[in-house]
């Protein structure tokens, strides 16, 4: 039985927990990046759906540019090249994870709760708007779980996040 | 360009928004399950992986017995039956979410930032702890998606989460 504290300033998450729960899902996206042949990242599919490659491809491309006009209300709408190799499509990952890591403490700590209109489209909060990047990349991810699962590939497991 | 707002005790996500969102996962979930014919909610799968039936069971079966836990840190084991039909699993799906909206505002506010042992088993911070049951369901929903589109059915949107 927990003690009844009832302080009800205490935050639901803060900021660095929140920053910890997204680096993790994009650890393990990384890993399920990693675990699909080369070959079949970039053309396997079932259904009719996406490639794997150009899911994370999609996740990269909303990262920093969300993050961007999180912190100076400007959406920027340049996207990377699509790497055509694994290993480029792992390094293109983790300097997307450094920058996350630069940017994260320039968010003003106010504009988590303010409404913006992301890349001119979406009119929503702020946090409802990072929610809704990191619920996709979980989404399209579980995709992958199936893509692996049908190629005989053991995915990674999904609660291992450090 | 939004005002220069630095107000750092401004939080990242209310509890109620917290709510909102897990609410608005579980209603596309439920979508999800309405969208898949009835004996394939029950006995399609792909790679050897579960039915959609089971999952939806998973995610009933962790939601309740985990607020449960979080309110008075005693983590109820018991599991309903699985139903046989897909009305039968809407309708429970839908007494889990009122049983959710009763339960949740009984969460004593200090909890979210406690370390507990839940289940007897996960030891970790109740906030991620929920943020796991949420995320789970978005992760294996991610793999109903495909197998919709394997079976040729068009699954709702995933931003549609009114």
């Amino acid at each position: 039985m927990p003690s009844p504290n009832t302080d009800s300033s205490s935050p639901v998450i803060t900021r660095e927990q929140l920053l910890h729960q997204w680096q993790g899902h994009r650890g393990l996206t990384r890993r399920v990046i990693d675990a699909f042949p080369e070959n079949d990242l970039f053309n396997y599919s079932i259904g009719g759906m996406r490639t794997f490659a150009v899911l994370a491809m999609e996740f990269i491309g909303m990262a920093v540019p969300t993050l961007q006009g999180m912190i100076n209300g400007e959406w920027p709408s340049t996207k990377p090249d699509p790497p055509t190799t694994k290993a480029d499509l792992l390094k293109l990952w983790d300097s997307t994870t450094e920058e996350i890591e630069k940017l994260w403490p320039t968010i003003p700590p106010a504009r988590f709760q303010e409404t913006d209109t992301a890349f001119g489209q979406w009119k929503m909060p702020i946090y409802g708007l990072l929610l809704y990047i990191i619920d996709n990349e979980i989404h399209h991810r579980g995709q992958g779980y199936v893509y692996l699962r049908a190629l005989g590939v053991e995915p990674p497991p999904f609660y291992d996040r450090p």
